[in-house]
């Protein structure tokens, strides 16, 4: 068997030509060591054939890619995911699976259930753990550099607006966009649980949608088991670019992530200074895009468990329901009533 | 009359010889321009004439002040407040008042009340307003430079653990702290009135003090009838010392403020990079509280308007209340439903 | 006597009321703890008038003043050091005088000799020995935070381009802009003494006045006993501001100094991130200005040591003079031919 | 012909498996999109048969490697380059190669002269030019961002001490270390062209190597036809860290390059904030270390022209024989005096 440098090489195949398919196929080709993009899918073939054509590789039909591949890369829209991981856990194959894994805690609850039955890994698209900063803010509130976890924050603000237009689905603010900020919560606050949550929404950046449930401003609150109290915050059009932040601050410390600024250049001129800042998830989360499938290239290689995990995918998801149910109800609900 | 140093001479007396009035008696003392600390009071005689000896000048009762100086500046407990405010008042001098003004609505009340009914100026001791960051991000606000505000957030941390111990009020980190934190977003969001508000609070630093009322972390989630979604945020015990920063984000960009190093100084070993942080109050608003009481001379010269007035006390108060009464009942409640 | 807020005050006279003057008139009148500007002196008569009135205080001869005052504020032309200096120390008088003392090593043996002579205090304006940064960078070279040091860099970089204009004297850049770099270089390496200097420099600002002798840009490297070597620069005409700062980088670490962003507000729009600069000496030291003198007054009360002498002044005079031989000669020039 | 992921695949050859060697062999076979590791080679076949084996490709002496590739990436000592050089043209192979690219004049004459008489690309390892902020500093002064340069900066400090030792050639400061911030500051002033050096080095480092010519601390001063005055300054032994920084100072504004914290991550405790620094120039420049490989790729794909060329390594290269003579006769230097 031909090596790709060393590592034994992983063929990957990935079903789904969207966006952010067409940036991990790139990837995947071009950026993660030791893994090939062996085929691509799409329920649109032509554009499964554009992009396969961009990366020299195979456009195929999922059947026929899941026989041929070691593991699959999931980035089709999320009402697809739940039928795709199950057939490629039938068929006995890793996968990886972008945020949001489910919609619903019964599809994540069904997608857990066939890849553990098949004895498959089902990892979970939460990239900014895989951010250098914040992979380091972990190990440091780990290490107990900060102490016990008192208040929280963390915030996604989308350069939009390209991403407001009719037709995207109610509750994607929560869903898809804070389902991160509630992971990576959940995630520098190891060891607590969640129990309540808060919710105040809008559409201030595109009022005219408000009616089509398109909600593009958010604040939620989330208490948790340790007495952390934490916010989680998205809108939908920063001007000024792409802002992920994260801040834990504990009993002995705080520790602080994400930068604004694209690079260290400073231009001083009449008016002051000056930084440029990120303009997309693509640019500020280039090396953790990498990183994840790096990794779970390993997974795969190694029949290794995952970083990130279904189970974590249904964690962060019990937030997002139970956001939703307090903006409806305008009233703090406990995560225990999820069910 | 002799004047100052070209400006006429503003004789000022300070009723209230604690931590805060010992520092606000220095200021007019030594540091702001036109005023001379004319007369000291205190409910302790010998508090006052240990604070008056130290800058040179008379202890007196409260009425002996009174006669004596052009304005006056308060600075004892809060409870004190409203009848040495009323005193004044009737005494026809201006007030400066160290915030928390007023701990009920029927005290601000009163307080305005007789003011304006003796026509005497009444300044409040927002010093925040005063610091050059906040200042301008204000303006950047007024003039456009972020459009309209949609999310915004507020925190103080004191660097404690000094503040905590048995005997402080209950609602101290509303009435007392956050009161600031109410402020300022209001102030920031200008034009714009807040409409309901949600809050979670604990003892996480001392739970000892929990039974005692004594709450000591808290978040206030605060909407603005222009659809701005705020966050308040407290905590009594924050090691790397004194921590206030604002954040007004709009739909044309953002301001920060708030600089956590206490100066440009970066030093480099074999650990990496490290600034020295604020320590407390004094260092961090060092100037703000000079030039607030800067401010209130040149009122009491100029019988001028002040910049911060007992209607912003009011305002910033009736939020800590619904924050309080939120907190009780774990609901969101509506400012209107506090009268 | 009269006590000013607890200390003792100190009535001092001031000498020269041209830009630096006013500004130093303004700290000693209104920011100097335990200071008065009792009186004013100038050359021109209406100028001391002029900036009398604006403090409230009286315009005199240099006689007249000298018999009235505690200390000497000197902020003449640097012409009229020497004897102004003689003069106070004649009268008995503590003297603080801005830099550069003097322009040359006669003249500042002399004013050494006089003030020595007289047993009278002999200050000197370094003022950005009294930057919060700048201390502190101190502090941590002497208690050893970095080692012995091995490289060095201060820079001046003035905003213009008010500066440059015909009569400029010729070595300005030298004698009296970096005389700054110089002392902060020598004070930043204690114990060591400068052995060799090397120039280049140049009029790009304004070449038309190069004829004139009028330089406005230069680099000077210098090299020290104890090994170090040090870059000291200036410019006349920086658009973004007032630009000052420090590096000290030795076997066990660096400290940085002096930061260019005037508050801490950042402004994020469409165009990135923005940060206001300094955009004056007055406005970048006005802290270490007032610091200056009020050490000043202090010494004068106390009768203390002042913290920087005259022996500072021809120490850094001497590096500006080896600085002058070697742009003149274009060769490395040893401190030690200065005699 | 099998494409790589939609590249042409470009199959590199590499000679010379030492430190920097390795790293390049690692980046061609995993990171650099449409490149293949081919081959290695080095003088001692054991280490091309280790580092082969690690990527999974083949060791071969160096005329079984010229055979084989599409384009040399040499890595080997510096006094191997020019016969490595000339043997890849006249097997008429593009040739990347590693800074320096020749220790001397003539050997630089002769590599130019070779590759350009077979018509094959030679490009120079200046990493510098790829990293983000460094080409964006760049791009800012062509487009007049900062009007024309006056005073620029350059420093590259190692973190040593492991490149303390004896056997280190003398001139490594200059010729290899240096060599970088020569063309630093040459490409950031584009068509000045450099007039004078001035030296002052030491070993202060390590003071016993000095006698062996090991100079581990250098600041050398350039001046430029358009009267830019410039200062490059290395040390060998940074304990915080690999600090690789510029400055480009002009008549409009002013860029600084180069970050030293690793990561945006900021730590708050007791002692104040922390950030950690680049530890190694693998680190710092990784994703530039990359690029300028994936441009070489593209060179040899495309038959482009280098976008660093041997010409440029020859003007680098005489700005450090210039620094080497200013050094040995503490004079400055004119670059023609080089010939």
């Amino acid at each position: 068997m031909r090596t790709d440098h060393g590592l034994p090489l992983v063929r990957l195949g990935l079903i789904g030509a969207g966006r952010i398919g067409t940036m991990h196929a790139g990837n995947i080709a071009r950026h993660v060591p030791g893994a090939e993009l062996a085929a691509v899918a799409d329920v649109r073939p032509e554009a499964a054939e554009k992009l396969a054509a961009r990366y020299g590789t195979e456009a195929q039909d999922v059947d026929g890619l899941l026989k041929d591949v070691d593991g699959v890369v999931i980035t089709s829209i999320a009402a697809a995911h739940l039928d795709l991981i199950q057939r490629a856990a039938a068929a006995g194959k890793p996968v990886w699976c972008e945020k949001p894994a489910s919609l619903t805690l019964e599809e994540i609850d069904q997608a857990i259930a066939a890849t553990d039955a098949a004895g498959v890994a089902f990892q979970v698209g939460f990239n900014r753990r895989f951010a250098k900063d914040f992979a380091a803010a972990r190990r440091t509130v780990e290490d107990g550099g900060i102490g016990t976890p008192q208040l929280m924050r963390s915030i996604t603000r989308d350069p939009g607006p390209a991403t407001l237009r009719a037709g995207i689905p109610p509750w994607t603010i929560f869903r898809e966009t804070l389902i991160h900020d509630f992971d990576t919560l959940l995630w520098l606050n190891p060891g607590a649980r969640p129990v309540e949550v808060f919710t105040k929404a809008d559409a201030l950046v595109a009022p005219e949608y408000k009616n089509d449930g398109l909600l593009d401003t958010a604040v939620v609150l989330i208490t948790f088991d340790n007495g952390a109290i934490a916010t989680a915050e998205a809108n939908f059009s920063a001007l000024y670019g792409y802002d992920v932040r994260g801040e834990v601050f504990g009993s002995k410390g705080m520790v602080v992530t994400g930068g604004l600024p694209s690079s260290p250049l400073v231009h001083y001129d009449a008016n002051g200074l000056r930084q440029q800042t990120f303009r997309s998830d693509e640019e500020m989360f280039r090396d953790a895009y990498v990183q994840e499938l790096a990794d779970f290239a390993e997974v795969v290689r190694a029949n290794a468990a995952p970083p990130v995990t279904g189970a974590d995918a249904r964690n962060a998801l019990r937030v997002a329901l139970a956001a939703i149910a307090s903006y409806e109800e305008n009233r703090p609900v406990r995560i225990e009533e999820l069910g």
